[in-house]
Order: C-alpha cells, then structure tokens, then sequence
C-alpha cells in the first residue's frame, strides 16, 4: 500500500479512541500486569506513546521540513516513561497521550506536506537517511503495533485460565 | 491471573466499541486488505468474531449448564463468515458484532455461573473435557488476539512505506 497522508492520518487520530476504548474503567489486574521480566504492561505502553508525541514524531518531521544544515534526530529514549509516570493514574495517562497527539495532528496537518516535502530526508542516528514520508509511515506502524501489544499482554493474563485452549490461541505465544 | 466472572465480562463488553474506534470510517484499503494468501483482512475478522456470537461461545457455555447426556459441542466453523458476508459493508458487520455481544452478555450475566456451575464441564470435540471458566477466557483471549491481529494486519499494509524502520517493528514480522 502506497503511504498516503490522509489514510496516514486516519489512523492516527483514532489511536487515542481505540486505547480508551480498551483500558478505560479496567482494574489494574488487566493495565498493570506485563509479559514477564523487563516487558511492559498496557499503561507502560500508554506512557511509551506519550514519550513518542513529547520527543519524537513531530520534533523529527520539524527537522526534516526545516531541511538546516544538521538533519540528525535526537535518539528516541525508549525508556523515558518508566521513570516519569510513577504514581500517575492510566486515566491521566490516558488523557495526556490524547491531547498530545491532537495537538501534533494539528501541526502535521497545518503543514501538510506534499508530494515533494514527503521525499525530504533527515538522518537517523542508527541507521542513516530516512524520509518524512517513512517517518510518518512508521508513526502509524508504531501505534499499531502498540495497539496489538496491549492486546497481546492482556491475551496472556489468562493463559493458565484457556486449560487446553491455549495451545490454540496464537496471540499468546507472540 | 485468576480467571473472574466481572474481570471477563469488562474485556469482552470493550470489544465492540475497540473495533469501532479502530476501523469505523476507514478507508478499505485499510479494512480489506489482508496478509497475504489465505489470510483474512479486518473485515474478515469482524466476520468470523460476527460468528463466534451466533454459533459458538453461548451456545456452548448453554450446553455446559444444562448438563444433559450428551455435552458435546458442535464443532466451530471458522470460515463460515467468508460466505456469509459477501457484498455487505463493514459498519453493518460491526453493527451486528455490537448487538449480538450485548445479546449474549446480557444472557451470561443473568445466568451469572457462580464458583461450581464455572467448574462444570463440555465436551470439546478436539480436545475433550473443558470447564466453563476455560470457555469463557478462551473467548476473552479471543477477542484480545483479534484485536492484535487487525491491528497487526494493518501495519504490515505499511511495510514497503517504512524504509530501514521496516526491521525495527517487531509487529511487521509475526
């Protein structure tokens, strides 16, 4: 499938619904528990996301449009979330990741980019030249594939409770 | 994680308003498109969840509590929905989804099987005695891996769009 921005966009903005859909009014048997040692749970993602719209996705697509003489992204710290989202409940989580992501929708769409910025580039600092277009081609990715963790985490939760159905039920073997 | 009747019955009243906010208004080149041969896109999905409302987890958890002489279940088709739903549009499948699932809860939750009558046991045709705790995390876990595979099926659609990012999206390559 080609990237298109407006299909690009589609899913983004309906990353926000489908998340408070899924957790919202949930006990913290289902938000809080992971996959085992060093894995995340549903709010750990929630708080990973947030880091994306705070650091990441919007400040790369900046660089590469402004086209300055250094076009090198920051890093991403994966691992930002874990240390500033102690305490906090998922419902503000929650709350915070969908404002942020209005807010940076308004601004890519505000630009919105043709055919010619979507080929501009910038520099990725593990793996060199990259495109906004595989930019923002890789924000939707990224938000599904997230939705689809969540849901796998949450899957294995009752996977002593399956019995013999759980040798049959791929997701929890992912 | 213990299996817990309300615990249970929290996912599985999510599911449809999950798919909703997840594919309602999209685009079919995100909600028809699949895989690869022989897999299903997220209309599909919708089909075959669609039929496990109207011909498997009640009707099976019924057979369980009625206890009678034969507790076989009737096997599960899981293709049925690949005839049935030919020429019909997606926001009238997760309509359907939607009322049956509202239908069959409203039914669990009247039932409302307590510690023993969740211990009380059916016949899998495959696999043989299962309790109706099992059947009902099965169905939980059900919905959770297909919610991951929409999700996961959508992404893959944005493979070729990502650029180097393609081998950094672990959801890419399940």
């Amino acid at each position: 499938m080609d990237f298109d921005l407006n299909d690009a966009l589609a899913v983004l903005e309906r990353t926000p619904a489908v998340l408070r859909a899924l957790l919202t009014g949930l006990s913290e048997r289902w938000t809080h528990r992971n996959e085992g040692p060093a894995t995340w749970s549903p709010f750990d993602v929630v708080g990973h996301l947030i880091d994306g719209e705070e650091t990441d996705w919007m400040g790369r697509a900046r660089i590469i449009l402004a086209q300055g003489p250094d076009r090198r992204f920051e890093p991403f710290d994966r691992f930002r979330h874990l240390g500033v989202n102690e305490g906090k409940s998922l419902e503000q989580l929650l709350d915070r990741f969908a404002e942020l992501r209005v807010r940076n929708l308004e601004e890519l769409k505000a630009l919105n980019p043709g055919r010619q910025q979507l080929r501009l580039t910038g520099e990725h600092p593990e793996f060199g030249s990259v495109t906004l277009e595989q930019l923002l081609a890789t924000w939707v990715a990224h938000d599904l594939g997230h939705i689809a963790q969540i849901s796998r985490v949450m899957a294995k939760q009752y996977r002593e409770a399956l019995g013999p159905w759980e040798a049959y039920l791929p997701v929890l073997h992912r």
